[in-house]
C-alpha cells in the first residue's frame, strides 16, 4: 500500500512519524508493505514554497492509497490572507480534490481516563458514539460573495444540498451503525431550514433501506443539549457539515483527552487519517504530544482503506493495553502513573 | 406599563400565572401598574382559530410595552407542514415583527444547585455567562429555495449579514460587558464563511469603541469545546443567529438547570421574554413545572424593557432566598429539601 504522509505543522512532525513506527510494526507481523512517500502541506508548505497545498502533494495523494495527515496551521501564519491560511486553504481543498465527503470522528471514552474529562463519571461512563459528518458539500462549499450597500456591505454564504449529497452519507452512517449498536440520529434544523428539509425527506427514504437500524431524527440545538446531558443515548450521528463541524468537537470534550480521537475522511479512491486535535503550537518541538490519536487514525487507515480489520484491532488492543499498564503523556497523565514522551509512547504501542 | 401574556402550549400555562403573580407583587411593593392582557399563540391559537400567530396576537403585541411568553409547540402539532408548525412560525414571526434582532440568554449558576449539572462542580463553580445572538438575520430569515435535478433535488438556504445588522449587535454586546466583567467574545466561522470574515472586520470596528471591554474571536468549533473545557473563561458572548442557537442550548446545559434559565429578546419598541426551556409536554398540567426561569424573565423584563433595574434585582434576590431555604421544584430537587409545586414556588417568591 502506498501512503502519502504529510506530517504538516507544530506537534505533526512529532505524532506521525509514530504512527509510521505502528504501521510499519503491523507490517512486519502481519506480512504487509507500507511504502510510505513524504511530502510538504499547510504552513511548513508556504515557508518553503509559498503554497499550503503545493501540487505536487496534491499529486501524491491522488496516486496514494491513503493519506497520513499531522496537523496543520499555527499563529505564525494566522494573519495571512483567508485564501493562503493553512488550516482552511490546505484542508478544504484536500477534501473537494480526493472527493473526501464522509468525515468519521469517533468518540470513545477510555475507561482508564475517565477522570479526564469535565463531565462526571456517571454521565460519561461507557460513552462511544461515532459521528459521520458531511464533509464536501453545505456552506463549506457553496457561493460565497460580497456586495455593496449604502454605507456598508453585505457579505453571503449559500447552503446547498441535493438529494444524491444526502443519500450516501445517510446510507454510509447506516451501514457503520450496523457495524456497531445500529442506531443511527440524523441531526438537522428541519424546523428552520430548507436544506435541512431536504436531508430530513431524504434520510427517512434512506433509513427504509436498513430495517434493521433504528433511525430518528434530532434538531442541532437540542443535539448540542442531549451530548452533554446523556452522551450514553447516542451510537451514530450522522448531520451536514457546518453543524458537524461544531458536534464533532463538542463531542470529542466529552472524553476529556483530545490527545487520543482519531479521524477519517473517506468516500473517494483516497482515504485521508489524522488526529482530531490540532498542531498544538504551544508544545510543539518538547516531545509531550500524545501521539495515540494519530497512531489511532492510522488503525482507521488499516480499517477503512486497507480493508485490514485484524491489523486495525491489534493497534486499536494494543494502545489499551499500554493505557493499562499506566503509560500516560502529559496531557492525560494522573497521579501515580508513568509519565512518558512522544516518542516513549509510540515504542510502546 | 402594558403588558402582552401569552401563554402558550404545555407547561406554558401553569409556568406564566407565577411570573405574573411575581409582577404584581413588585407593582405593589414598588407602586407601579402593571396592565396584563393574555392572547393565544403557538398550538393553542392553532386550535382555537387555525393559526399559530393570530392578527390579534400580534396586534397586542406591537401595542404593548412587553411580552411575556410562556412556551410554544408538542407533540400534538408536530406534524403540521412547516409553515404551520408553531415553534417555528410564531416564533420567528414574533421575533421579525417586533424588531428583536438580540436574544439574550444567560447562563448561570446558581451556587445550590452546583450539583445539578453533568459537568464536574470545579468547572462550573462561578460560571456566570451571557450569550447575546443575533436574532432577525442569517440562514433563519435568508431566502430559501428548491430546484429540480435530474434525478433528485437541490435545497438552498442562503445566509446573509450586513454591516448593520453586526454593528448592532456587536454593538449590544460591548454595552453589556461594561455592565458585567467587561470581557466580550465573538464567535464566527471566518476561517470557512465570508459572512463570518464580515461580521468579524466590522466587530473589530466596533470594538474600537470600547477600550474598556477586553475583545477577542474564537471559531464557534472551538467555542462549543470551550464552553465544556473552561465555561468560566467567558463573560459575554456574541454572535450570529444558527450558532446562537446552537451554543446557547449548549451553554443552558452546564448549569444543569434549564428550568432556571430565563431569556430576553430585545431591540424593537417592544421587548419579548420567555423562559430558555420549552412546554415540556411530559409533565404539563401536573404542577410539576419550575416556574424560576420564567420568573427571572420577567426580571429581565423589568430590567431591559421598563428601566426597573431596583426591581429587577429584587425578584433575583427572592429567587436566591427561596433556593437558599431549601426550597425545590421535581427538576433541581435533591434529598433533603423541600420539595414544592409550580404555585407553591411561585408564592414563595
Ligand atoms: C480548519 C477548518 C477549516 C476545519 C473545518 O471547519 O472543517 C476544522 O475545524 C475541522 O473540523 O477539520
Ligand atoms: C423553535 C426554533 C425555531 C427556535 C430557534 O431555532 O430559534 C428555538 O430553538 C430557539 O432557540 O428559540
Amino acid at each position: 500500500f502506498k501512503i502519502a504522509v504529510l506530517p504538516g505543522d507544530g506537534i505533526g512532525t512529532e505524532i506521525v512519524p509514530e504512527a509510521q513506527k505502528v504501521l510499519k510494526a503491523v507490517a512486519k507481523r502481519f506480512k504487509h508493505e507500507f511504502a510510505f512517500t513524504e511530502a510538504l502541506v499547510g504552513g511548513a508548505a508556504i515557508d518553503e514554497v509559498g503554497v499550503p497545498l503545493p501540487e505536487e502533494t496534491l499529486a501524491l495523494c491522488k496516486d496514494s492509497d491513503a493519506v497520513l495527515l499531522g496537523a496543520i496551521g499555527g499563529p505564525k501564519w494566522d494573519n495571512l490572507p483567508a485564501a493562503l491560511r493553512p488550516e482552511a486553504a490546505a484542508l478544504l481543498a484536500l477534501r473537494k480534490e480526493l472527493g473526501l465527503y464522509a468525515n468519521l470522528r469517533p468518540a470513545y471514552l477510555f475507561p482508564e481516563l475517565v477522570h479526564a474529562s469535565s463531565l462526571k463519571p456517571d454521565i460519561i461512563e461507557g460513552v462511544d458514539l461515532l459521528v459521520v459528518r458531511e464533509l464536501t458539500g453545505g456552506l463549506y462549499f457553496g457561493e460565497k460573495r460580497r456586495e455593496k450597500l449604502l454605507g456598508g456591505e453585505r457579505a453571503i454564504d449559500v447552503l446547498e444540498y441535493s438529494t444524491y449529497e444526502i443519500e450516501r452519507i445517510v446510507r454510509l452512517a447506516c451501514e457503520a451503525a450496523r457495524k456497531r449498536r445500529k442506531k443511527v440520529t440524523s441531526v438537522d434544523k428541519a424546523n428552520v431550514l430548507e436544506s435541512s428539509r431536504l436531508w430530513r425527506e431524504v434520510a427517512n427514504r434512506v433509513a427504509l433501506e436498513y430495517p434493521d437500524v433504528e433511525f430518528s431524527h434530532m434538531y442541532v440545538d437540542n443535539c448540542a443539549m442531549q451530548l452533554i446531558r446523556n452522551p450514553r443515548q447516542f451510537d451514530v450521528i450522522v448531520t451536514e457539515n457546518m453543524f458537524g463541524d461544531i458536534l464533532t468537537d463538542e463531542a470529542s470534550m466529552l472524553t476529556g483527552s483530545l490527545g487520543m480521537l482519531p479521524s477519517a475522511s473517506i468516500g473517494g479512491k483516497v482515504g485521508m487519517y489524522e488526529p482530531s486535535h490540532g498542531s498544538a503550537p504551544d508544545i510543539a518541538g518538547q516531545g509531550k504530544a500524545n501521539p495515540l490519536a494519530t497512531i489511532l487514525s492510522a488503525a482507521m487507515m488499516l480499517r477503512y482503506s486497507f480493508d485490514l480489520e485484524q491489523e486495525a484491532l491489534a493497534v486499536e488492543q494494543a494502545v489499551r493495553e499500554v493505557l493499562a499498564e499506566g503509560y500516560r503523556t502529559p496531557d492525560i497523565t494522573e497521579p501515580d502513573q508513568k509519565l512518558v514522551n512522544t516518542r516513549e509512547m509510540g515504542d510502546l504501542v
